[in-house]
């Protein structure tokens, strides 16, 4: 029975979990030598038949994890272990060519490129999705004015769609962020011990960069005995942040499904229960996972950045947490991902708790508007400042309506009729730019995603 | 196959493991079903032959994660599974008092203590293992002058047991703050929903001493819905401290082996290969792990930090990240313990290089008991300085034995006569308070570890 | 003017500020040089009359920081400087003898004992004192029923003073932290260049002792050049840690202080504005605060943990970093626990929203205790259960008060009588045990602050 | 006398330094305010005349932070502070229109935006340098055979330039880096309260569009009351990785400084003194302070993920931890890179000790050269391997050359002549394409800094 809840089922798709099983990461591995040994056959560093020869043994999908183990219990050395499997499955001509010139560590770093490339291949097309998501809800809660909060408060009036345009654009902005990335992150190294390349000499430049386009990837264009680690910082703070944004919609889901709130509601099966005391609560119970997930996900940037400095040519010292840290961080982002895509696909938007919540300050939530319409009579921002404030803190004591109060006090009714008085008081007058923006980023999006979807 | 490493098998011990697996989680919290219900019946809440029924069912062992895991797919909800699951096993009568007066987040928190709680029972014995052997290392390489260094540069004398001495102290006091944390970190809470024990009224406090007692932990206080997570992030700020003292130890070793220095070695097990380029190297690999995993450790008590400020009575924003942190912490300061008490225990102490390494500056290294014989003599410090530094600099800058060039300049001659330099520049002269400071160490610790061994 | 809010007076209270002055960083590093040769006058190290020489000059308080930044611009080394400017205030007899068998960091980490010992005797009360005004917060509003939320929803009910009962006891456990770590963490160290007290031979730890008693610290047992860091993560952990409770406490009060809950409210000084542009907003902004600086706290333990392995017997890979992290965790915590202490002694309750909060859900909260009476009354709990659901979410449906639906349907008015009903409704009457553990709180905070106020 | 040592004068250039005074943020505010009403002008939102007026005042350099700070002691509202001094220095007709249609967090984030754009017109030159620097010395030490090290072991066989060309190319991905980044990061934002522009309608977008154009930065796309925090952890990130790499180089330099290896020495400055103790040594004091920085650096991007997730349009609780971060972040990274030039500048490179140092392992560094060296004879590798290990333990057993062993068992001498055995054992020979990579990277990096230098 497993014990941490990714090998437990719990987190984790079945797409992303198989980038990381053992014997994924050794048949990346052998693809590596086969693509070594291709290149060093086609420039003439090893003898011509015998590349194809390797190649086709290392992609035949006759080596398993379980014969390297076999291997590596004599030797201690895992990289030896897989070179001597690959051995028992070539001619003897073409044994004394495996792993040429190369080192364990070419090998481990590259098939971790090769699983961020695949990562990258799942999460990308789901931060798109997610992307497109939003801007459909953007725009289809485009036009129901809603309450703004800062600091908790009631603040002034937005479309409620706005929410979910500001996190579609963030979205987007992650597609951007990837694609940048890409070119630094996904890098094929063969360059042997300690990067020199020594035993290929010049060639093995060459020989590089057509293993990594065999491989998809680009080739190191200097390195030490590993690919320099500030690399991986970039890769695993990129996902973190994705894992960010996602928890920022999260919390915000979780604020709007208060009870005092009630503006949204995660989807509820029917018969799940949400406590075993209190049967009719409704728990928000994906976004807090999200919450929860994220803060592992950041918590893996400080260990990244620990693995910049190691001694030397390299030392061993960022070997054993990246085991934890590269399926950790890409299988969380990619469960908070598919979560939230459910989320949000799934989410019940109540619009007449939005509609009810407007009017919970009994109209103080206008007074800004209040106040722009006395400075466009050319009352002085002060002065009017403190007209609306008196009147706003009149109101509240005496419990009435904000527009009762202003429609009854000097100061505004010298220069507001009450229609315009009414007309301030009117939501849906504030939408401000609210659609526009709504619109622009419905359509950056779109040309965004649209490679994806 | 595993995807983490803890899974794989690759990190962990079997009795460490064990605390985490599934069924484990689910005896445990069988075992405070079974308390509360007996602790109930014992103080007459619910009926004086019900709750040994109850008892015996939940600990009968008949109780399986499957049969659990088949209830949850229906319920979506894993407390009311495993409250089921025990009421088949038992008689109708005792049925309707099963979890009374309870929450599900009672089984999580009061079984995530008895996790800690036997996690710390595997733990401390090997700290104090640790500290034990580090301080009979202390002991045994207490008279071999060895050269300090500050700056990565050589300072002056020490002896080379001083630096077990260190590190034996420092284990010391880790058994000292495990001790001191228990009462706060190994809480029992069964007072229901949100703290209040609504159900059981006053008397669920009494409920909540007596489960507490059968399960050999400390009663909460006062608790919302759950234990105040700043006891979590207490006791995984601890275990990552006990990590960072192993890392600490892990990268001494990683310098002190370093081929140009030899003063130590870990244990090279024959056969093992170093590097499938270089067949020759003896890598310092546990060390190296030692140190990576350490990161782990200690990224995660920002994990921890982040969990505290929960909202109102909880939220459960901690709860997935939980199910990560808990058995990562304890299981990897675990493994890291195991690892070090072998690197400890076999390590190789070259004291041939120990020795040379001493006259690596030709006597530079006896400048700062130059100086202080000096002043001794009467000299004032700035001019004695002076003149040590230019003697100093002179002999390097000529190469030869800084000895050789004090009892060539009259600075020196006229204070110090050959005899008394002579005397300066032997290292066993130079231990200080060493002796002293070891044997301190060595009883304090002792004292320290007496139960555990 | 400042670039830094600690150094532009905005965050940081005066006391707490002058422990971390240059000013008075130098007077404590003069204080030890003079504790040092007075103790080596007593035990004959030095000649008897010189000790007190020193002593004296070193505590005359005239020297001043000006002078010694004169002198080290000569020299580049600060503590050279501080040596030479004490030498310059001594008698000639005295002068070989200041400082001797000393080194830099004898100073350095002596004198961050002693801002240590200092900073706790300012924190460590307003721990205290946060405690006790919390305790009596619980007292003043323990029989309030209010409503007790899980995941942002409605979830019981508890007596609004449990929640500052809860932070109470949170406060006490930091007073019993604090005096267990006092013992490793205010330590004094004065064992030479790399911990052997060479020069002092044997008589270096009775030296040591005597310098830490008059300076009200601990002697280290064992040390390198350095007093080992993991007291400092300890140190600035602890600091973390309470920083996280008032975290806690401020996010509660800014959910409690939103709009739609209204159940407390931050004092909002007499014209103070709300918003540029809302005039009317009362933003919870002292809360916000101790929220905001809680991050940088508990970033600094980060950085503590890296600083433990350091190089062989010191590397100063600690030292610039803990120039910004010692006075900054310091100079935090105790602007948020007076910001904090401000916060709750004027907290203004609002005992009316409190109420109205209870029947927000129209009694769906008192379904628990519904669920209860029916097991109480024979009933299996999974039956019991599955009524309590059907008719909650029927009720919430049509939009009915829960209770009327309850006396509406057979499967509880065959089991429960009219009056029977009315009471499970009755709010007061689910307090539980909240009056006791508030009460036991009280007394238990009494106990430990009572040295403190 | 200043606490932290920014404001204290330790770390901190001057012309970063001056973007983060009081009064510079001031400046930039008003800026805003003017570019703000300009723009507004421009377009009919307030009268033609009004915007120049508010421009001219608002960059007039009359107005100061004491004025401002004096308003601020009555409103308790820096932002209101701010209008009413501009208000000040304007004509009556004007006054009205100041700040039209803003809310305060519109100044704050745009002028950290601002902030951050001057930061980075510092910064990223200085990257360029390193980078170039760096491409000159792997030129200039290009040629020389180094000890390649991994695990702290001697491994093989690099040039020294490679050293320097690893770090040249990284610090030339920093400005790649740098340059996407910027489109995300320097963001105009003056959107009003919630973020629809509501008092300026769809016409604020067009508003936003010019202010950011004569800001030089670029305009949101959408956003709440703020600038998503995203950003800010990108930007953070960013300084934090320049930070990693130059801790990188630090370590490194520390590592080959050490005593025992001397290959190289930061400049040490005529009369600087090494130790109060230890007068001769020359400790790498610059590169352990860009350490220890670098920690802190690191430190900060915590904090910049815990501000992501604010609630809905906004709270407070980023505000007063940016207040540190991102002056800190910019001044230290900056402070760092200088460091760093002026170490990399003055760097002494001891190539004697290099050469030395090939030799510590009398040969057996060569073992994979002569491991190929068999293997191109048609050896297979396993059979090779056993070999080259089996004499090299030998070798190293009794203390000799490893060549002369080579050159005595007939594994060896029966494949490959004596002759061919010495060339095996020349370091030059094994630089592979170490020249081509370096010459590949000083292009690159021309290319890239071209416009910097």
């Amino acid at each position: 029975m497993a014990i941490l809840p990714i090998d437990g089922g719990r987190y984790g798709t079945k797409e992303m979990m198989a980038i990381f099983s053992e014997q994924k990461k050794i048949d990346y591995q052998l693809e590596i030598e086969g693509a070594a040994a291709l290149s060093q056959s086609e420039i003439g560093i090893i003898p011509k038949t015998v590349g194809k020869k390797i190649y086709n043994a290392a992609i035949s999908g006759k080596i398993n994890a379980k014969r390297i183990k076999e291997l590596e219990s004599k030797s201690d050395h895992d990289t030896a272990a897989l070179v001597e499997s690959l051995s028992e499955k070539c001619t003897k001509d073409a044994r004394p060519w495996i792993h040429f010139g190369l080192t364990s560590n070419d090998l481990v770093d590259t098939s971790n490129s090769m699983q961020m490339r695949d990562a990258l291949k799942i999460i990308e097309p789901k931060v798109a999705k997610m992307a497109s998501i939003l801007s459909k809800r953007a725009i289809q809660h485009g036009k129901i004015p809603a309450v703004g909060r800062t600091h908790g408060q009631h603040a002034s009036i937005i479309s409620f769609g706005l929410k979910f345009a500001n996190w579609a654009a963030e979205m987007a902005k992650h597609i951007e962020r990837i694609e940048e990335m890409k070119k630094r992150v996904l890098i094929c190294k063969t360059l042997g011990v300690v990067g020199t390349g020594s035993l290929m000499g010049a060639k093995s430049l060459e020989v590089q960069k057509r293993v990594a386009k065999k491989l998809n990837l680009f080739p190191a264009e200097v390195t030490t005995q590993i690919i320099p680690r500030e690399r991986y910082a970039e890769y695993v703070f990129e996902l973190a942040l994705i894992g960010a944004t996602l928890e920022k919609i999260a919390v915000e889901i979780r604020n709007l499904q208060r009870t005092e709130i009630g503006e949204v509601a995660e989807q509820f099966k029917k018969g799940q229960m949400g406590s075993s005391a209190v049967p009719v609560k409704r728990n928000p119970i994906k976004s807090e996972r999200v919450t929860s997930l994220s803060k592992i996900l950041r918590s893996q940037v400080a260990i990244t950045f620990e693995n910049i400095p190691l001694w030397h040519e390299r030392d061993l010292s960022n070997s054993a947490n990246e085991r934890f840290v590269l399926p950790t961080a890409a299988i969380l982002v990619d469960e908070m991902l598919e979560t939230m895509i459910k989320i949000i696909s799934n989410l019940i938007v109540n619009e007449k708790r939005i509609v009810e919540n407007l009017y919970i300050t009994k109209g103080q939530i206008f007074a800004e508007f209040v106040l722009e319409a006395l400075i466009k009579k050319g009352i002085p921002r002060f002065v009017a400042y403190k007209d609306v404030q008196r009147v706003a803190f009149e109101a509240n004591d005496k419990g009435i309506q904000y527009i009762d109060a202003i429609k009854n006090d000097k100061a505004f009714t010298s220069n507001l009729t009450d229609k315009e008085i009414d007309s301030i008081f009117s939501p849906e007058k504030h939408l401000g730019a609210s659609p526009v923006i709504i619109n622009n980023v419905k359509k950056s999006v779109q040309k965004t995603v649209a490679r994806f979807i």
